[in-house]
């Protein structure tokens, strides 16, 4: 598989939408398999939240023979979001003006300038068309946005487990989140650890609603044959260690300063917004022609199947599919058999035949 | 209507089931109505995690005239559990033999002893036979516990959003509290407002939980008429500073100390534990020929529908009612009305009857 890793650095400051700038903008981005000559086997794909631009990595079963974005097949391309910590400008990377990270002072970034940052990097790659975007939870965000701003650019679309507009719940999710950072004191010290027990209380919150009752129920029953008669004070637990264990793990991978700043630009997300609202945004999203295809998650917390079938009437053409999953929202990461026997032969459609259909 | 408020000091030591002692065990309690010169229409109570033993400020339109809990018929009790702050025994509590308050250092309480707190408050009281036993939520894990101690002493029972024994999810959501109260450094100062942002975390996390989607999406919708036509940052949404205000509320009448200590007690309940298993403990609290009723939320996300249904159908005639809500597990505290359809007739039955029945 060839399998390509790069930073684009943007010579022009990259002005956002709340009237920050970044002076040096770099997009650290992955591509696997190769750009055809016509140019017409792209699939563009949008991470999550706190994943980065090796979808291969984070998405298994999928970036492989055989998989909806089969590297033999088609130009797979994906980009770290702005803010993260995977290669991309974030609060670690060193500001300009002042020669030292900018720790809690990166500007505020809205999930229209993440969906203008692709727009930046596709056109460095000399991508025109793009025949599939896919975008899963945050990354659903990132495609309807681009979508929203380009509805012609695209010959299918893929909406997994996301939304049109940040939802009060979502938003409380987010809120609840960064209220565990703050209560750490240590967050706001210049320091990459800072508010790193804060970050472990609110990844370990993040998964809560991830998994949900069931996923939970499932995989973290405590062991009945543990040789412990006494009833289990927390540290027994097994759905203790579990969420201890999820917290460490992301404290050693990410950092406060760049979780606070995605999550807040996930709360800007409304595609609706200066657009005559969600309904009309998503009829512009459809006049492009594209294929459009919405898939819920029969337990998902966050984007309940209900909200998705709602969002997917409400684009017109768009055609709805439901994965039925113990795990909740994390089930877009597992159910790759699911995911594969669906988007499989949706990419396969020739975009001539769509563009026929629409 | 006759109110009582009042302290029980037990004379003997408690001794709790994990090794510690309380000296001078104190419970608070209320009592509504007047017990009857037969003694037969006691109605107990037990409250949820942060109630209290005031029923009528907590539980609205329940213990009024007509209400399930009326006073003229019924002589309703309920204590203060240990280890919370609304007058019994805590770890704001002075420790006799340190003569400071307890705070982190307050020992570990299990289901097991709250139960037996209770059964101590019932005998002073002078309380044999219980006509009916009520607990909603944490309320439902004491009823449970109290009922598989000791079987014959009830007539009714009713099991309300509650289980039989902490579930992973449960325990899952109660770690992170603890983990988001242990990110505030604060938490082990000798001081009654150590951990507070820890515990407003704690607490905002607790309502995505008692509320859920459909409740978050109901009530805090941004109100679009606000003259705003900037993204929201997090501090312009309503569901933002609905988690902060949240949080606040609960720093204002709750402590971490004791917040820590009662989910820690949370975590403890098992009512199969050194009793054969579930299964059996259930069978044993039937065999006392109660009439139990189990109640579902329907959107209740901490005790699933589905758990219910599974709890009812563990206990040997059980009856099952499912109330309808989209606030998810907060609507036995809202849906009154629905409550008292159900618990009205259901208290009203003879205790005899119920007994031939049996």
């Amino acid at each position: 598989m060839k399998v390509s890793q790069s930073i684009y650095r943007s010579e022009e400051p990259f002005r956002l939408e709340l009237g920050g700038v970044i002076d040096r903008l770099e997009i650290a981005y992955h591509t696997f398999g190769t750009l055809n000559a016509r140019r017409d086997n792209v699939i563009w794909v949008c991470h999550a939240l706190t994943a980065n631009s090796d979808v291969a990595d984070w998405w298994p079963h999928t970036v492989v023979e055989g998989g909806f974005l089969d590297p033999a097949r088609y130009f797979v391309v994906c980009a770290n979001i702005i803010g993260s910590c995977y290669g991309t400008t974030g609060p670690m990377s060193v500001c300009p003006s002042t020669g030292r990270p900018y720790y809690g002072d990166f500007p505020a970034v809205t999930m229209r300038d993440v969906a203008r940052a692709h727009r930046l990097l596709a056109s460095h790659l000399g991508i025109g068309r793009v025949r599939g975007l896919v975008g899963a939870s945050v990354g659903g965000f990132q495609a309807l946005e681009w979508a929203a701003q380009e509805p012609e650019r695209f010959d299918a679309i893929v909406l997994l487990a996301t939304a049109a507009k940040a939802s009060p719940w979502a938003i409380a999710i987010d809120e609840t989140q960064r209220m565990a950072i703050r209560a750490d004191k240590t967050f706001g010290n210049p320091d990459p650890d800072a508010g790193a027990a804060g970050l472990a209380a609110a990844r370990a919150l993040g998964l809560l609603t991830y998994r949900g009752p069931e996923g939970y129920n499932l995989t973290q029953q405590d062991n009945h044959d543990a040789p412990c008669s006494l009833p289990g004070l927390p540290s027994t637990h097994r759905a203790c260690t579990y969420q201890a264990h999820q917290g460490e793990k992301l404290v050693n991978r990410f950092n406060a300063y760049s979780y606070v700043t995605i999550l807040d630009t996930f709360d800007t997300h409304d595609i609706g917004r200066d657009r005559g609202g969600v309904a009309s945004a998503l009829e512009a999203v459809a006049s492009g022609g594209a294929r459009i295809l919405a898939i819920g998650l029969s337990t998902d917390l966050v984007f309940t199947p209900g909200e998705m079938r709602r969002l997917a009437s409400m684009i017109p053409g768009c055609a709805y599919e439901e994965i039925s999953s113990p795990l909740g929202h994390d089930g877009f990461l597992v159910e790759h058999g699911q995911l594969n026997s669906i988007l499989v032969p949706f990419f396969r459609q020739e975009a001539a035949q769509s563009q026929t259909k629409s």
